[in-house]
């Protein structure tokens, strides 16, 4: 089986996973339930909890217990998108084809469900606790937690979307160390969540988990200068979106900053340094070192 | 010193709570720890993290692990509030006599605002795991959490908030039986949380805990029959804010449903019902006591 399709096998137990945990459509506010579940099923690539797995793997973790935060964090990645594509925020009709949340049911119930999804993040997560027998097991589940929480909170990915935000208006001057302070947060904080959470619960040292989100670190910035790189080289048909909308819309990107080539150069590094770290540890998990190929060296 | 000055002391004390767990006001994404701050430090009468402390005294519970989930309560009501003020739900520009989180900071802020405030809430409660030393204390931290989850989640208050907003829309026909639903999740709810959260983590048992569960839903919907009772029967200098409001917006409310005598007779009911509960304990807490009925029989 090549990676294409292990890749395509996950996605799919993923998508099992993660509807285990999704509410029913019923009872007279059953309108937010299906907002919730319109938003969770309307695709994407299950990116975090696949690489919150594979962290689990590389550290040899094995249960159920893994599969409660891994639907949590995708949850968490969903009630964002919701958010963010409202007409307060980035006024989007349309993600991968399909129209946006508040274009189905209305701005107030994509507020709604939008804070439903996050709420059941928490609420999933925190059931991992009755897989937990022992005190030990108990400390795992409450350091998952603990770093669900900042990296998705004030500090981790909501600290990047109000800097992005902010920078769009003209608030703070639009510098490298803000470029990096961005992508750090709206995009490689939820990667680190996977990674540190699957190394956690895996029973990881905290040395692991720390070389675990550096890694994680470093792809996530990768991920995003290699998004900023498609929009000038790509053509809309291999995208499948508009390309050049970044310099359209005057947008602070790494490849503005620096030129292509140099953009190309950091990605370059910043992949090597990041699978150096994978295969670093006693075991290994050739499936991730594809995946994280896979998104850092992707055409679209 | 009588229950108003008591009370007044308990508020100061549980800012002082609160506080120790809001954010900085730094770093480039400083305006959102700036609106999230400026949320919860509007005031309020911290009622839901008093009743939740004195239940947990009413079970002779000691130690500070009560505090964080006592600020993370009180957190999620907040953040309701400024997802309920926003244009695209209630369109408040005012709440207490002063300007709402979107009115000051923009409507995306106040969404990302809200947003950072319920995680918030969970990483703020998910530290009290840090106060146990053994396994039944983190079983019991970890009951908590799952009350807090499904109180404030899809099938708790967001429910209420929903079914709310739908009742407004004419898409489900106005009962009493959505009423009643509406006031026991949008109202009730969190307060079931306060009373259950409070017991748990005082080591109160499953049968104490759900018979807290009954005492706190009756106060909720008693809470709430009495504010439409004061939408008709008070004065604007007395409520400090506009009387009559509810029949002007074609409003469902106990009242207009069964008219003003049949609506204290409810209230009367309720509070002698629940009061009842919260003496049957083998303790007593006479300013629980005393806090439900101001809750219940206040005039404004």
């Amino acid at each position: 089986m090549n990676f294409k399709e292990e890749q395509g096998l996950r996605i799919a137990r993923i998508e099992e996973i993660i509807k285990k945990y999704l509410p029913r459509e019923e009872g007279f506010h059953r309108t937010l339930p299906e907002a919730v579940n319109y938003s969770v099923l309307a695709g994407g690539k299950r990116l975090r909890p696949m690489l919150m797995e594979e962290s689990f793997r590389l550290f040899n973790g094995t249960g159920a217990v893994i599969e409660p935060f891994m639907a949590a964090l995708e949850m968490i990645h969903n009630y964002s998108l919701v958010h963010d594509d409202l007409p307060a925020m980035d006024n989007d009709e349309y993600r991968r084809g399909q129209k946006t949340t508040w274009a189905v049911f209305g701005e107030g119930m994509a507020v709604l469900a939008g804070d439903g999804l996050l709420n059941l993040a928490y609420e999933t997560a925190a059931g991992a606790f009755s897989f937990a027998a022992d005190f030990d097991q108990m400390s795992r589940i409450a350091k998952a937690l603990r770093i669900l929480g900042a990296k998705s909170g004030i500090n981790g990915m909501i600290a990047g979307q109000t800097a992005d935000i902010e920078a769009e208006s003209g608030k703070n001057p639009l510098t490298q160390e803000l470029l990096l302070f961005i992508h750090e947060k709206k995009t490689a904080a939820l990667i680190e969540a996977a990674f540190m959470i699957g190394a956690v619960l895996a029973g990881a040292s905290d040395e692991e988990t720390a070389r675990m989100e550096t890694a994680a670190r470093k792809i996530g910035v990768a991920f995003q200068i290699q998004d900023d790189i498609l929009d000038v080289v790509s053509t809309q048909e291999i995208l499948g979106k508009p390309v050049g909308s970044d310099e359209k819309n005057n947008k602070l990107t790494y490849v503005s900053l620096k030129g292509i080539e140099p953009s190309r150069q950091e990605v370059e590094r910043l992949s090597r340094e990041a699978i150096g770290i994978l295969n670093s540890f006693a075991n290994r998990n050739e499936f991730l070192t594809e995946l994280v190929k896979s998104l850092i060296h992707r055409e679209k």
